[in-house]
């Protein structure tokens, strides 16, 4: 088994359960996420993943995932990894990110994941990876950095 | 009416035939553009919008646009646009893109403008806008810039 | 005489006097502008130019202006952009900003121009321009986008 | 002493002595890095670090390192991370970077190191970071994303 794989979905530490349950509760909220066939597949203190599978709906016009699917999981992934260090009554909101798109998008699915780089009160900066994932293959399609700001006393329902 | 609006709906430019022809058919072959239910809305030279209706399947949790929906239409109109420009044997891929989400994107639709800043052989950079538009408003909830690469001797088929 | 120039130098508004000088005295502390060879030139409300001459100490390898010049007076364009719609007792930050270089950097002078797209009373997005000017020749060298903070409470001193 | 220095200016790899000589006299080229008083750190395959100490001449209005100096170093240690891995007769672009300002930027000198993240035939894509140094103590303060192009056939100088 490729080890970057297995370090990324086997080792790392769990977020608190009433985080990763009040994650989960945004998530199912994000009807865009579901509607792409997009799910978490792990929620840690400060990093977050998200997978999508490969599906015609999420394609561009050459068959491989779109920068704009690519990018949403990417966005989703570091806006709720910083959603994990930010007190219980607040929300989370993107200010802006940048992406490189560095290959073409393709595999059984995209796994995205999210990492705190920088936790401030207000705002948090994080990283952004996309990897293509097919087997036990995986390889860095798309790299980026976002950053978010924390809406404190404003719950995210 | 609003004078962007007529500006940007009206006034502009078409782009040749054949250029809107090919960018109608690389449209149709983005799966995710049709699962979203995006539709072309104008193929200038140089300037392409795309408008995305409100539904359920594009949100995010607090209900307005997730920010995954809103670039996924800046990046193809970005893309699109600088597809205008290029000769008929060539592709076109995002290499990277930054965009700062201004304001919750919500209203009957968002309306996406990618715009050509500067055209090079090899590179091309686009403004990238998108709009929230109710009735006769229209707000400005997003911007970025995006940088192309024309990839000739490769038909976008 | 170029229009955009004229437009740029002549016909835009001027901030409030008490504005300029609160701009002045920040710029003449920033002792890398000085050290540059940079100056102000236009002071508008949500609008300021810096301009930097051509000099070997400003250079790249090829003799052009260097990114990191160029970037330099685009940020602090911006930062004063975001500055003049501020409130008095507050100070600004940049968070973030993004760069396209064009085209190569070179002219008898460079001027950036940050422009304030969207002003929030935590955050303030800027649209950064730079032109390389050579008599009444203006050319496109740079674009970019850039993200600030206020800082209420805390003078610029 | 802290690992992560130890592990960035002792154990990595040096890049092969023309690769660092031709980097070294592009470098003395570059009037900026000379007139800020930045070095050369550090010369790996796909790594350059580039150090500067504080001086008046390089800070902003309260006495940080400016913003400008920062992205200037971290543009500069990326264009030559990538330019580690080009061939004899080609030179470096800077295509566009983003980077965002994590923390003042203070110390008895800054350091920025570039690393190659995908390196292509045509576009290469580097991750830059910046560091605040004062004795032992070394703190990101900046950290970033650029895509750089190889010119090929165009030695650099």
């Amino acid at each position: 088994m490729d080890d970057r794989k297995q370090d990324d979905t086997q080792r790392h530490e769990q977020a608190a359960p009433n985080v990763r349950a009040r994650i989960r509760e945004s998530f199912e909220r994000q009807g865009l996420m579901r509607h792409l066939g997009a799910r978490l597949a792990h929620i840690g203190p400060g990093r977050v993943h998200i997978v999508l599978p490969a599906r015609p709906e999420v394609t561009q016009q050459h068959g491989y995932f779109h920068a704009g699917a690519t990018s949403a999981i990417a966005d989703s992934a570091g806006g709720y990894a910083a959603f994990t260090l930010f007190p219980d009554d607040s929300s989370v909101l993107t200010v802006e990110y940048k992406i490189n798109l560095l290959a073409p998008a393709e595999g059984d699915h995209i796994e995205a994941v999210g990492t705190v780089l920088k936790s401030g009160r207000t705002l948090t900066v994080c990283n952004l990876e996309v990897f293509g994932v097919r087997g036990e293959e995986r390889r860095l399609v798309a790299a980026g950095q976002q950053t978010l700001i924390c809406l404190p006393g404003r719950p995210d329902q």
